[in-house]
């Protein structure tokens, strides 16, 4: 009896917000090894990376990347191990990253460049290469270091603080002797942002619905103003933030959670940018694979000694993934969204 | 008998739009030159600079530049002739470029750097250097090479597009290859944008009351979308090339008239910015001193020998200056807009 495979497929595009129902589960066989073809590896899924980028490509509007097809396995960034090989680089039980999809199992021609990476797990958790040693941990190296490019002494403020992009700026912005703060969503999150990850301060938006008390509140813990802002979110954060920016400030632009759902979210002054001479510039991460090698050496070494902490939000199950990603957008998560397929 | 110096002082801020009744016209005996400290100069002003930027500095409100002070002399650029010196560089009919403010004569510490210019007249008459050759070429020079950064072949759009700067802008980019699309408010304006200056096209907003004809509009000239966007305006207008950006494409933030009364005009889906990888970066053309002769040598020779080609709008007489600076807000003029003042 062969094994089977279940996959979370998308069947509709989301009318405003996204919800279950765009989504179904289907069951395939695996492949068994005498029915591959040369080059191809059969990888079993530890993890699944879910992650916001995800709900851009759920509509089929002009965007960076195609839209996800309909009928067809959500895409993913994964984490397994291989269990069937017929390519001479990968045997059974090796620890590979891909992009193996909303499913339990993959089938990888793994002599197409850059679909399958070996890992180190002895010195970093598998799961670490989905978050703060993978995808959203050199999102952040590359909006910090290569928009941003802080001096020690400034200030930079990160929205979405505490999840797997926002964590890893702050803290590589601390690395670099900046003052640093967060903007997350909850009493909780702000504290594990302050007290574990060691941001000098946290503004708790959800504490503030009004935008005079969130611009003070934040006005509160930036008394030099702001340098460099790391977007994730947009609407009235952005708006706030803004209002904080110093002459030549940066903003990296990655994320703008809050517009994904329905209409696109205004910024109120776009004037701000001229009278404030900023830099704006919006940026994905896999358009600059130049800076993966730099990223990831210092961001494997800085988890590997312990010097870059990070949590995650683990779902268990692939039957849970469309649930925990509604949960992601709506910020239920707290830190990386996995979920665990083993 | 002393000469007598008409000035146009700033006596109140606007509460919303401005209006003529913030500005007095004040009147004063020009100094001799047995008064004037050891160098000192007095300026016979030909031409007084109107220039949007100044309707900023009238609010009392953070900025890149300090307040207009009420009760003084309105700032702005002159060009005119030496009447008296006590500079030994400086003598009496020299034609000299300087921030002699909204009134017929200035007196000028001539020691203080860059306080005052002498011109060459003979290739280039003395108004252009407020215009084409001054502070506006310049302008248009450092969005378009230091900003955009426009290969040949690719599409750059420009608002204010029969303006001091965006006329400039256009012509600049035609010499480098690429194809340039005005945007301009009227048949006339845009006529001019394209039979005189040589722009591929030019949209004229003013047909196109609604974002969605305005929209389509544009992208039936910009069939390629858009690489540059030398932004001055702001509004429905910033909304609506926004929507014809390319992927990495750049805009330089210069002018946001549309802001300059009341309320900030919002950016209506600043997402696109993430989307399209673009980068928008906010200048202000003193601030790049370094670049000055670089683009004046540029713009000089282009002026000198025909091919850079400019509009002015000449009001007549320091005390039409209020009226006149109101007009150029709502864009009434046409081209550069100088007070004549001899």
């Amino acid at each position: 009896m062969s094994l089977i495979n279940r996959q979370i497929h998308l069947v509709s595009r989301p009318q405003g917000e996204a919800t279950v129902d765009n989504f179904q589960l289907v069951e395939l066989p695996v492949p068994a090894l005498e029915s591959l073809a040369e080059g191809q590896v059969v990888v079993r899924h530890h993890f699944l990376s879910l992650d916001p980028y995800m709900r851009g490509r759920m509509n089929d509007s002009r965007s960076y990347a195609d839209p996800q097809p309909l009928h067809a396995v959500m895409l993913g960034g994964t984490v397994g191990e291989v269990l069937h090989s017929k390519h001479p680089k990968f045997a059974p039980g090796d620890a590979v990253l891909g992009m193996g999809g909303w499913q339990e199992y993959s089938v990888v021609d793994a002599n197409q460049r850059g679909a399958l990476h070996k890992l180190d797990t002895t010195h970093i958790p598998m799961s670490a290469y989905l978050g703060a040693v993978g995808m959203p941990g050199v999102t952040a190296w590359y909006g910090l270091v290569k928009i941003i490019a802080p001096k020690a002494g400034e200030t930079v403020v990160v929205s979405a603080a505490s999840g797997a992009v926002g964590g890893v700026v702050g803290q590589l912005a601390k690395v670099r002797g900046c003052r640093v703060v967060g903007i997350a969503g909850g009493a909780d999150k702000c504290r594990y942002v302050v007290d574990e990850l060691g941001f000098d301060a946290c503004v708790d938006y959800k504490a503030h619905t009004d935008p005079k008390s969130l611009y003070q509140a934040l006005k509160a813990v930036t008394p030099q103003g702001v340098d460099g802002y790391f977007e994730n979110v947009g609407g009235a954060i952005l708006d706030a933030v803004m209002l904080r920016m110093n002459a030549f400030s940066r903003m990296a632009m990655c994320g703008m959670i809050a517009g994904y759902d329905g209409q696109p979210t205004p910024m109120s002054n776009p004037a701000l940018i001229l009278i404030n001479r900023m830099k704006v510039e919006g940026f994905i991460v896999s358009e600059h694979p130049e800076v993966w090698a730099d990223a990831t050496q210092e961001l494997g070494t800085l988890v590997a000694t312990g010097r870059l902490k990070f949590k995650e939000s683990v779902a268990q199950g692939i039957a849970t993934a469309p649930e925990a990603f509604l949960g992601l957008l709506k910020g239920k998560n707290f830190g990386k969204q996995l979920v665990k397929l083993i």
